[in-house]
């Protein structure tokens, strides 16, 4: 569900006209729906209300410092994956004892800087890092809660570029290797097993690969307590799949309903680390079309938007579904065709739609490339020397800046030409 | 060629010690060797010299401002895709009369911009451009120079995401369309027809496709004349291939006897606008091994550098050498294994290599991602919340930051949080 929607053949944004903000921010232009964010979070949390976890948003999925504060103030904890993350989480004000940070890469400066701040756990990836931490911790004396990541090798079913808990991925520590390092713990002086952690992977549509990892959590859970190592929480990662095309990801209540009783098994206190099922649906890509471009084979939309406003499709062939902003003369006269809706940059992985069946579109026209707020705008670049776009975020009649558009003096500010060549 | 070579079992870039920049400016850091980038422009230069052809270096390529300048200061103008380029190109120093502009999707702003400026001419990619590009010079009583660019439908044998010569794309114009198009252009009061442009992919590494596509311009170039259109340029655009694996790409000068021939034929001034040929080996990226990770599957080598700072191996499945700063130990002891090289960002699709054989690797080395001077820093993200790296430039044995490495600060300068959150 989002608020995203025709009144009298216009789209709004909750209770704003997006035509109207187009013309008054310019396009590219990422539009974000506070009350879409906030409802599904609550969904999430009135979902898993009996065992009351802790939602930890994933920051990468959309990490302005406004969805990351309004989130935070409605109760999430922050999932994070790097000190970039943790310096924007801490920003937005989040409790350091509510943010978990995982990464197979965490350099030493980053695991100082999050045992001097007290985070709740990181989310560990491998033997070294684990003994990293623990002789980072021991410098600063500290005792710092650690998850095991585990990789249970499980087919998540989606795209192999965003599937990260099968054997063959770079994530997590098998469960043979994870007990090893487990039952070694005990002698490393300044960690502390707070937990495990999974994650399969990302736009799961189904629960299935969920009660499956969950199964073997619960048997990995119970013998470790056999062996005496005792647990506090489960963190069973992200992952939930939202609708970008015709996909019928399970809600929230149903998806609980499924692994509600798994959990409750547990007995451990449970995270959760959704991202794109908050923050996808959120947002919008509003943009102008520039040209038609008709050619012998194919018919071309070109839009003012480009890859490197939002590279789903270019990275994972993605789909995300496009609209007209105003749609009265399209929709009675019922006539539509079929084209490649193409951005401006240069070079053929540019593109938003193929063989998209459209409304009849015509220059000067906006169009709104839907489920656009998660690894949308946190993806973008500055590839052609393009500014990155504006974010809005509108709450009922009113809208707020979140991040204003780059200028061309940002593109530069950071370039020196040497003395030699002036 | 390029000036990255062991001496003594360290990597230099023309006289400074790899490592020694890894230690003194941190990872990861883009290196450009100043002598390799000139040297590509003058062997192309030279290749090319019987026609005196105008070398536009493609600005998308490496946009660096520092690179620009010394690029111009030989002589070569640009060839630039944006408002955005525009604006660095004449940063750099370039001649407006030296600038060409391509891109499907000019925006009314970014011509005005380029028709005030004067430039050479617009490689224009569709009929209502050059509707666009006549309305607004007869707006500001300019008369602008414009060159058709061709679709010369012709298979360049490389990436699906880098062929940009084949009807199916979005680029350019069909010879039909084209020459209707140059026909009616003579009551366009505000157009001068300079030209015509191809430009039929990138990292092309044989002759013949450029073979047979500048054999269609030929053609088309004398039937044109026959019905009264005189022109004065053919841009034929770039997408020279270089050496990132094994390929054997033609030597400039090959290529310029293989082509030479045609050129001359055409009677028109030319104008070539290499990007990847000039400053793709020119670069390298280094980066530093955070964790070795063994799994049952597979062994992972995690370096500090990610898909943010180089996506080609993710978008374009692109292949890079990898090679270490310092080799001695390695090469005495001949022990190599196969290891995957990945990055710290939480997705699959962050790899540099996979199932690659390399000599024996420990946490703390560092290594060199070669090839990486072309479409690496200018395509790079923020994604994760990782900050832009930063650029230097070798010049025998000085070294100058051409970019500085982006702070945290910069990542939320242009973020608000809106006060009904605060």
């Amino acid at each position: 569900m989002h608020e995203f929607k025709y009144v009298n053949n216009h789209l709004y944004c909750e209770k704003v006209k997006l035509e109207d903000l187009a013309r008054r921010f310019g396009t590219p232009l990422y539009v974000y729906s506070y009350h879409t964010l906030i409802d599904h979070f609550i969904k999430l949390q009135t979902a898993f209300r009996q065992i009351e976890p802790l939602i930890c948003y994933s920051v990468k999925a959309n990490s302005n410092l406004a969805i990351l504060k309004a989130l935070v103030d409605k109760g999430a904890g922050l999932d994070i994956v790097s000190g970039g993350e943790l310096f924007r989480a801490l920003e937005a004000g989040c409790p350091a004892d509510k943010i978990v940070y995982a990464s197979v890469g965490k350099t030493d400066r980053e695991i100082e800087e999050a045992v001097r701040k007290k985070i709740l756990f990181f989310n560990v990836e491998s033997g070294g890092e684990l003994e990293n931490i623990n002789r980072i911790s021991k410098r600063l004396n500290r005792v710092s809660g650690v998850a095991i990541r585990i990789n249970p090798d499980v087919e998540p079913k989606t795209h192999k570029y965003i599937t990260t808990g099968k054997l063959t991925n770079k994530f997590g520590i098998d469960f043979k290797s994870a007990e090893r390092i487990l039952l070694l713990c005990k002698r490393l002086t300044n960690i502390r097993i707070s937990g495990l952690h999974i994650h399969i992977g990302s736009q799961i549509t189904e629960s299935s690969p969920y009660v499956s990892a969950i199964t073997k959590m619960v048997d990995f859970i119970q013998r470790l307590r056999r062996k005496g190592v005792d647990l506090e929480y489960l963190n069973i990662g992200g992952g939930l799949g939202i609708v970008y095309d015709r996909e019928t990801p399970q809600t929230a209540a149903r998806f609980a309903a499924r692994i509600l009783p798994l959990l409750k098994e547990t007995g451990l206190k449970i995270i959760l680390e959704p991202g794109r099922f908050i923050a996808g649906n959120a947002g919008v890509l509003l943009t102008k079309v520039l040209y038609i471009k008709p050619t012998p084979k194919n018919k071309f939309v070109i839009v003012d938007a480009g890859m490197n406003d939002l590279i789903r499709p270019a990275l994972y062939d993605a789909y995300h579904q496009i609209i007209p902003l105003k749609v009265s003369k399209y929709q009675s006269i019922k006539v539509s065709e079929k084209v490649d809706i193409v951005g401006p940059i240069c070079e053929s992985a540019d593109f938003f739609a193929k063989d998209r069946r459209l409304p009849k579109i015509k220059e000067a026209d906006f169009l709104a490339i839907m489920g656009a707020g998660a690894y949308g705008f946190s993806m973008s670049s500055n590839y052609n020397s393009r500014l990155k776009a504006e974010e809005v975020l509108v709450v009922k009649d009113r809208v707020f800046t979140i991040r204003k558009r780059e200028t061309r003096r940002d593109l530069i500010s950071k370039e020196t030409i040497p003395a030699f060549l002036l």
